[in-house]
């Protein structure tokens, strides 16, 4: 394994790291840090081209640990060790397992994602605020083989460290289309033949009940207030039905819901 | 509204808040800390002694939280005002509502909960280390219709501040007991009729395949793990398939598909 040591706080790849861990403007929009040895796993089994690895002086110990950096060294990916003190310099979390990645993935556009070659099921998260809740919902939505996850303009990155690792590295195994406006997903939806849902605590027919098993997209509200935007009310409804009493749900949940009730119609015989 | 001032940070009641909310081995079991708009009002729903409700300056200007503190006052609950500082030395949040409240929850136990009258769905969290993943568990337990959440001993607290606060308030109303030996809980189904399956990732019957209609009881393993009791081995498994490469789901996401499936059988006519 032939990872070059780095010493100095100000080596200009520890400063890019940081400079995209801050989310600053100046930062490079298509550069993203994956943390952690789950998150890293997914990235190795990518397509995405990686930057650099850097790990920490433990870390490469434990087996599972130096598969990945000998898959890494095969890959003829950089990879850099930095003592443990300058590992938590660059680190997103608080108690680091110790190895980040930096990866470039380029922005997704509709124009830009294959061809729908199968039974479309599309994820809309519409104003999200908590990176953990988006990153779960990309986790939850590659579990259900869901083909695309979209979020609108407001809602949190998905690039933002703790989406991706809260992702557990889905962020790169699902297309996620970032920033869109509601009427660009209602024209794609449109020309693919794509069955478009609002989400409602009141209104609609319940989930259970809705058609989930063909093509569909459904749009999932905020975790404070729901769907509020204007250009969605005419489309049809759909609602979790909650015991008596309790508020809602969390946004996460309430996704993983959908998605999941979307995967079993589509499984029945 | 009838509010005391209260102006030492060395108040005794204001110590004891720190106490509770600190976790320390000293601190009474019976009280729990009750902090943010929602969970308060679920507090006020409740039939929980409440031994006090502090606020901040502020609180209390938007009707939302003038209705809550004018609720709390009709029950003759003692209602405290303290400076925004003095608030922030007892929060339990990085950017806190300004109100919380230290509540008298009694132990809950197999012998205490009331007879299941109804069709017992129970679930039990093993293991799990995160405290927001229980509070969310326990909010989607509220939400399904479950008739009682366990945990097992080496579970997070879900008396932590910060599970009653991932809950919204619904630690509040679903009977929960803590820290229980697989065994108890095992006697306890076994002389109440209910069914008792562990969920694995790779072995049993896929969950829409479970019987979830009649009473039954769901051990969820936790975050890293998944169930390593070796007394569950002989249980029924179930499992969630999820799609190919794809590790494994959030825990709480897992524990929400399989309640909402229950729920979901147990309406079907």
């Amino acid at each position: 394994m032939t990872a070059q040591p780095l010493t100095s706080k100000d080596n200009p790849l520890l400063k890019s790291i940081r400079l995209v861990s801050s989310g600053a403007r100046r930062a490079p929009k298509q550069l993203v840090i994956a943390e952690g040895l789950r998150v890293l796993e997914e990235v190795q089994r990518s397509a995405f081209e990686v930057e650099a690895v850097v790990c920490s002086e433990p870390f490469g110990s434990l087996p599972r640990e130096a598969a990945l950096l000998h898959r890494f060294d095969e890959r003829h990916t950089r990879l850099y060790r930095v003592s443990e003190a300058l590992y938590q310099s660059i680190s997103t979390v608080e108690t680091p397992q110790g190895v980040l990645g930096l990866v470039n993935v380029p922005e997704t556009h509709f124009a830009s994602i294959p061809a729908e070659s199968q039974n479309p099921l599309i994820l809309c998260a519409c104003g999200l605020q908590d990176p953990g809740n988006l990153g779960t919902l990309i986790r939850t939505a590659a579990a259900a083989n869901a083909s695309l996850l979209c979020t609108t303009s407001g809602t949190v990155s998905a690039r933002n460290p703790k989406s991706i690792r809260s992702s557990a590295g889905a962020f790169f195994r699902i297309p996620i289309i970032e920033h869109i406006d509601i009427p660009e997903l209602r024209s794609y939806c449109s020309i693919h033949a794509i069955r478009l849902y609002r989400t409602d605590v009141q209104e609609g027919v319940s989930y259970t009940e809705a058609e989930l098993r063909s093509p569909c997209a459904i749009l999932l509200g905020n975790e404070g207030s729901g769907l509020t935007a204007q250009s969605t009310s005419d489309l049809p409804a759909i609602r979790i039905p909650i015991a008596g009493g309790v508020e809602s749900l969390n946004v996460a949940t309430a996704g993983a819901i959908l998605l999941f009730e979307a995967k079993r119609q589509r499984e029945l015989p």
